[in-house]
């Protein structure tokens, strides 16, 4: 069950630091993400809630959308090129598409930390286990308000802060009945080194 | 077992024109792969041989090189973080991460194709198959020599003719024992509409 916490509207849920949550979400259903306090990250993944099998595919939705960077209008397709997500508005217009969830190997072999915090990855794999999802099955996430700068000649990427500010968020549809995976991002890189909580509302 | 063809080199076998094969790789192997004719692309994806849930990740492997163009000196790393391919020499030194192999679903989404080939996806499918790998575990492939341009601002990609002339290769030590699946690319886009073959080496 997710995490509820004290917010001020009773209808929306508080992904506290440094952890995650699951949820289904129905075909129809919006799913709206919510930086409370800004610079804020959320890893989401969502697989098919009748076959989790299939899950969202950044290779495939970049390749459709012919952009590394999606925003309002454009659809998070599935590992088979099934839509399902539509990204119905943007605040932020600036999320990632290229890595997995940070974990305990990404601060061991990135930032030489000799007692990592188990991460994105880790707080998936606790939320997605009741649903039946093991930790291979954790594909690249939307890294929803996740800055990441890409130099066109060299490929060198940049983590840096958010661009969200406090109450900006991004609505997104399920084109077909879904098991979505979050989190409030663990990793200081993401998020300007203060851990923040993340909100989202289902409507 | 890979398709075998006429080549100088008794030694090289060559991938047909948009066609797949798939071969193990023992660790310490060396795996290089030539682009006999030139401007042509070659998707590899790979597995842990005793447990094919484990498989190459571009989302681990561009976070822990900084980098979304990777070459000589670079490691594609699995899913669960562990070193699978170790670049050892690149005479190109443009390849893309971020893509699934062309399918028909590419042909049909991005090209309005009404009777679509099956692309890399297909000819993988097909090809690991006899190794107990299902469709749904192909991930995004490491794309040999295939030239993806990527504008910093918008994000937006163009699939490009590729940098690679006649004879040009790149060579990728196995860094633990592998299945590896390779094709000569089916998407007119990726080779300047000039459908070529592809050879390889182990040694």
């Amino acid at each position: 069950m997710p995490v509820l916490c004290e917010t001020n509207d009773v209808n929306t849920r508080r992904i506290p630091p440094r952890s995650g949550t699951a949820f289904e979400l129905k075909r129809g259903q919006n799913l709206t993400v919510i930086d409370p306090e800004g610079e804020q990250v959320s890893d989401l993944v969502a697989y098919n809630a009748d076959d989790t099998q299939e899950a969202i595919s950044s290779g495939r939705s970049i390749d459709y959308a012919g952009r590394i960077f999606l925003t309002t209008g454009d659809t998070i397709y599935s590992n088979r090129s099934k839509p399902m997500l539509h990204i119905e508005h943007d605040e932020v217009g600036r999320h990632d598409f290229s890595l997995t969830p940070c974990s305990r190997d990404t601060f061991r072999i990135l930032y030489d930390d000799d007692n990592p915090h188990h991460g994105c990855q880790g707080n998936l794999e606790q939320a997605l286990h009741p649903c039946g999802i093991l930790p291979d099955q954790i594909p690249i996430a939307f890294n929803i308000f996740m800055h990441v700068a890409v130099d066109s000649d060299t490929g060198v990427i940049k983590v840096l802060p958010p661009l969200s500010r406090a109450g900006q968020f991004i609505t997104l549809r399920a084109e077909m009945d879904l098991i979505i995976g979050m989190t409030a991002c663990s990793a200081g890189q993401s998020n300007n080194f203060r851990f923040k909580p993340i909100d989202y509302r289902i409507h």
